[in-house]
């Protein structure tokens, strides 16, 4: 293990989608780590278009700016070759929350690390039983408030998020409208994961679109995208429905702030609009996986994957989530 | 009783506060009753701002748009002239959806018509355990979810329903800030009825005034007005906050729809904003008159009133609704 660790640095806060000005590679050393820590070799690294709030000197956002020169956090899934905790041996699989790098320094004691069991399976479990999944299920549950009959509408249906939100609204009884952009993943939505509708963005009439789709009105929009889109989606909200926001992706890098035209409706229809964070539930990681974990292990759940190989690929993978060029979960692969 | 009867009627749609070229008063013929039906003499009716809602062609707001041509409805507290129901003797006081007019024709049948029981007192009973009361009390538990200790905002605090906001969370135990135009109206929240701090939005800089009466931010606005005032209040709430949305006063004759710039607060706060309509509790008015009931026996909560003396002079009332121009609820008085 005398080899080094390239890791991802924030050098300044990228213009637009213009990550490559701003996000560079670097060569370090292997880390040293402490007692109680570990020293994992990333296997995999998830990329989630929330961490773009990061990337912006705004104070006022749901994240703290990443300091300039900071290494980049992200969630991995690794293998422990190194331990100086007793809780994990060397070879232990674990999901956490470390660098986009070759490895990452863990500490287990500070709560965002939890051993994968289902090798086999090891990203399905990495993908449905973390933080997409658990914001999926508190989006649509506690802020949505789905019942079963109810049509629920999903932003960003091919997002990793999104996706599980989606298959959460079927499983839980729902006629389930998914937004994607282009045929083909329209298609997948259907055909792979069994949505009920599915709403080609790029197709344009996105309006026309959901009238056919939800002649009665969406009950539920779980929303990971705001923008222009949800001032589309408003009109169509049946009374008293919820719009879970998730994520604005669409508006992450604008510099003009624009409220949705038609909030007016949030009254006129009775809605509830409620924004939520996935951080805020990581502590009830393991109470959410007990109400999902089941449809994960009978089938009826599941993530596609969009893999990049290479730890030097990242910023073309992270720039496709914000032009809608992935379908499901996101991730970089660091080995062969 | 062989009197006529003027009532106010819709001509047009009024441009902006025009009211007077859109709504005329008429004379018409006393109306005649049906069976299980009550003639009432209207002692005062009320002034709701929500009803600039009917007055426009819009279709897509929370009422229906009043036909053209239609007489003019309103809540009114009346005396009972002539009966045709085993329920109500002639004498009797009720409060009613009826007419802007001298008598009312009325159905108690359909669901919407009390009698008052305390004579003496008529006009705080019409006021407190009647829709302002109702959506005043749903409002701040149901939607904006008070709790003792708590900061809450609320605005138009001077008109009656907002007036009644600020005192049932007075009385559930939280700081409460009213915000209303010009330093008397500010000095009587606070002398009068015991509002923590007031905020004078004329006098300008609301931001500023914000900040010193909340420091740790809102917790729960009640808002009446929408609009910029709404967008100036967003980055001064605090995590997991509440807005309930009773009405959006300061759009309603708005030709141009804008939401609020700062929208993405409520993800970033992870805020719920939630729309909520009166008439959707009017079933509800008996439960609700029974939690506030006390309130009212006990002096805690009471209303002040704007007063205009007859039905001629009903539009002059109404336009001051508009312009920040009353305190309290604004009522029509009938009789000398």
């Amino acid at each position: 293990m005398a080899e080094g660790n390239r890791y991802w640095r924030l050098d300044s806060y990228p213009d637009g989608q213009d990550f490559a000005s701003a996000i560079h590679l670097y060569d370090g050393p292997l880390p040293e780590i402490d007692e109680r820590e570990l020293l994992v070799k990333n296997l995999w690294f998830s990329l989630d278009a929330g961490t773009r709030m990061w990337f912006t000197s705004r104070t006022d956002s749901y994240m703290p700016p990443l300091p300039l020169g900071s290494p980049i956090m992200g969630f991995v899934l690794g293998r422990v070759v190194q331990s100086r905790h007793p809780g994990f041996a060397e070879g232990a699989v674990v999901r956490a929350y470390g660098q986009w790098a070759d490895y990452s320094r863990l500490a287990p004691d500070a709560g965002n690390l939890w051993q994968v069991a289902h090798i086999a399976d090891m990203r399905q479990h990495f993908a449905i039983l973390g933080p997409n999944g658990w914001t999926a299920y508190v989006g649509l549950n506690e802020y949505g408030r789905v019942r079963p009959g109810e049509t629920v509408l999903v932003s960003a249906a091919a997002g990793a998020t999104g996706l599980l939100a989606a298959q959460f609204a079927l499983a839980t009884g729902c006629r389930v409208i998914g937004i994607a952009g282009g045929e083909t993943k329209c298609a997948r939505l259907i055909k792979e994961f069994g949505l009920t509708a599915s709403i080609d963005y790029k197709r344009g009439d996105v309006d026309g679109q959901l009238k056919q789709a939800a002649p009665d009105g969406i009950d539920c929009y779980f929303d990971c995208v705001g923008g222009t889109l949800l001032d589309i989606v408003l009109p169509h909200m049946a009374m008293n429905g919820r719009i879970a926001i998730c994520g604005l992706i669409s508006t992450y890098d604008q510099k003009e702030r624009v409220g949705p035209k038609n909030f007016d409706l949030i009254l006129m229809k009775r809605l509830t609009v409620a924004g939520f964070f996935s951080p805020d539930f990581y502590h009830r990681g393991e109470e959410i996986n007990r109400l999902t974990g089941p449809w994960l292990e009978n089938g009826r759940v599941k993530m596609a994957f969009d893999v990049t190989q290479g730890l030097e690929n990242t910023l073309v993978a992270y720039a496709k989530m914000f032009t809608g060029g992935n379908f499901g979960k996101t991730m970089v692969k660091l080995t062969e």
